[in-house]
């Protein structure tokens, strides 16, 4: 272990530094540098699934055999092939050494066929590497309910594994997005002791997005030396802060899951009580978690939503997503419509709540709404206009009765939300 | 009490019998004949709350004073101030004997101000009546955390007194509603024992819909004879299978409130147990809480969804309520677009739910989708196409587990959704 005051973030590339974004991205751009990690290597292809010849549509990673990888997966009661099998594989020893995601087609709601389709992908690389199968864990996402184009993806393989490079983190991340309008990667170095520590991580996703327990996809690794049981509990707690507070449409999907990779490769030692690594590690997962709002699917707005002075976070958690997954609320944040009855209407509806609304105080940026539940009296239109015009817009709900809060992260709902939907298989 | 057998529909006017819609309301016309209940008169008028000076935003219903009046509110937490006042007055006796109802202006989140405006309205109908304040109930519906404009309505009093009449159900309806593209009453007669009973109910909402307890607002009244406490366990069962499983946006409003009115005007006394006067009321509540899902903001399909086969209602109507919600669910319903790997993400996202995943059967239509959790070997896109294509879809879920079922409705999510919850201050 290091103590805390040796280490600090040396170089940090991420997802959120510049504004000058395209169309449907609040305040995101493209990563510009993507550090290696010592003990990964990735490839990525067009195998054939997405009908774009140029869109690669399949990622292989390759980690070093020393490594420790835990993972999260979607609490969905109907989870996808590849995720029973990574369930199946992980409970199995030898470790993880290869990780195969396929975009463009889920393999969900396939049964027992979609289960054969990703073990076939399994054994492939096993075959050509010289591993067993459960040595490779499956992921896929995109079209649910599709049979999964295995021949396609085994005759890519031999290309992927020729091309394996600790350099391609840009190629493997294109290889997993789908309806992303950007590639979602971040990346950071720290000084620990005099050595430098990497950390780089992406992750897919834009709809179906309210992930429990895990995200739509998410691959962070790192070359610091972690241990196998404080690596769960540290993805734990990294999700329940990032990937768990998002929300654009309140739908989780069925392939959900979120990998932490720790390789070992610099030679540092780290665990969950190492402050800078961890508040390092945390900062690129929520980066990657806000990148997944940021480019919510027709999203205009990027929306924090604070509920504090709750008597326990599950009650602040509960307001906070109701609010965020209300289609009045999303469609006032829009229009930036300051009609904030809708945020109202939406505490009120919260289930679960111990709330006393003659306490509630209501803030939207910095405009005090509502004092213990009256109207503030120098509220004035102008000022809650002034705020719901902005991209980033925060609400805050005090409900003044204990210390428990939440933060979570969300977006508007548009008509490009609705386009992007309606017109996704045609 | 009339025996079962005595009884027959003589008349019924309802809400879809015909297909000739407007654009924006499935299946959905004005209703034609509306029955006068005996003991009950109506007025309505312009009183200035709504910026078009030809619409109705005010209606007085006169109910006579052996009437019988059970009520049901919302379970926000957030109550509105006319809701806190119907129930305070509602806790007192004498009986109710005036409903006073604005659109336009909900009062709520208006603190004790709300509180006191709707008093003073209760107020002025009370001086110009002779009854108590607390004879007459509130109810309020339009714009939250907005002063209500008492002044406008206390002076529209004296006209209302003055138009009462037994004839008025289609002045007093349009005088309810608010983004409504049409008027939602229905009306039936029964012959019991030789003598003509009347059924005629009202109600408004197409948006923020998801009732709790209540709808937006829904007044029925019948001049049958029904005892006090017998009329409210008659309430609430009509409402749990009618306003209650029904949802837009799930989004529960601050101001729902359904009222069944009992007057006895027609002499013939009914309970909950005759047969033929409860199925014509609850076909009355049901095509009402219908009419708000044909009629939902923006719908271009009504839909029913079943689940059956499940251990408790709590499960089935967890499971038909997330599919209904789903934001994915209704821009593929609004598409049109059979990609029920969608169908499969809600079901299993549903919270509480005991479910096999291998024992469940999906159905669209008379196409079944999934069989004991596999895909159905005889489905082809056509056949799923077909069903979607309809303005009217069923979809079903039976889980095959127990014998618990659950049946509601929703509507679609289209760009005219987001129009107009964007547009709707401006």
């Amino acid at each position: 272990m290091n103590p805390a005051g040796a280490a600090r973030v040396k170089n940090s590339s991420n997802a959120t530094e510049n504004s000058n974004s395209p169309a449907m991205a609040v305040g995101l751009k493209a990563p510009t540098q993507l550090h290696p990690v010592k003990g990964v290597r990735l490839a990525a292809a067009h195998c054939g699934i997405k009908n774009d010849r140029s869109a690669r549509d399949l990622t292989l990673i390759e980690i070093a055999a020393e490594s420790n990888l835990a993972a999260v997966f979607t609490q969905s009661h109907f989870r996808a092939a590849p995720v029973q099998l990574c369930r199946q594989h992980l409970s199995d020893e030898p470790a993880t050494r290869y990780l195969l995601i396929n975009s463009g087609n889920a393999n969900a709601g396939t049964g027992a066929a979609g289960l054969k389709d990703a073990a076939a992908c399994c054994a492939a690389v096993a075959a050509a590497t010289g591993v067993s199968s459960t040595q490779v864990l499956p992921f896929s996402t995109g079209v649910i309910a599709e049979a999964l184009p295995v021949k396609s993806i085994t005759q890519a393989i031999p290309q992927l594994l020729a091309g394996l490079d600790a350099g391609n983190w840009f190629a493997g991340v294109e290889g997993i997005m789908t309806t992303d309008s950007l590639p979602k990667a971040v990346s950071v170095q720290l000084d620990i002791d005099g050595k430098t520590v990497s950390i780089t991580g992406m992750a897919k996703g834009s709809g179906m997005i309210k992930p429990n327990m895990a995200t739509m996809l998410g691959f962070i690794a790192t070359d610091a030396k972690i241990q196998s049981d404080g690596l769960t509990q540290m993805l734990e707690s990294m999700v329940a802060r990032s990937f768990n507070s998002i929300t654009v449409d309140g739908d989780t999907s069925t392939n959900d899951a979120c990998v932490l990779i720790a390789t070992g490769g610099s030679t540092v030692e780290v665990d969950r009580y190492h402050e800078p690594f961890c508040e390092a590690l945390q900062a690129v997962f929520e980066k990657l978690a806000q990148a997944i709002i940021r480019d919510a699917e027709g999203a205009t707005k990027f929306v924090e939503i604070v509920v504090d002075g709750a008597i326990d976070e599950a009650d602040a958690r509960s307001i906070a997503f109701t609010i965020a997954e209300s289609p009045l609320v999303k469609t006032a944040l829009f229009a930036s419509d300051p009609n904030w009855g809708r945020f109202i209407m939406a505490i009120g509806r919260s289930p679960l709540t111990q709330i006393d609304t003659e306490r509630v105080d209501l803030y939207l940026g910095s405009v005090r709404l509502l004092h213990q539940g009256m109207p503030d009296p120098d509220y004035r239109e102008a000022l809650g206009q002034a705020e719901m015009s902005r991209a980033e817009i925060r609400i805050r709900v005090n409900l003044n009765l204990g210390d428990a809060a939440a933060r979570i992260w969300t977006s508007d709902l548009s008509y490009d939300y609705v386009k992007i939907n309606a017109e996704y298989r045609s």
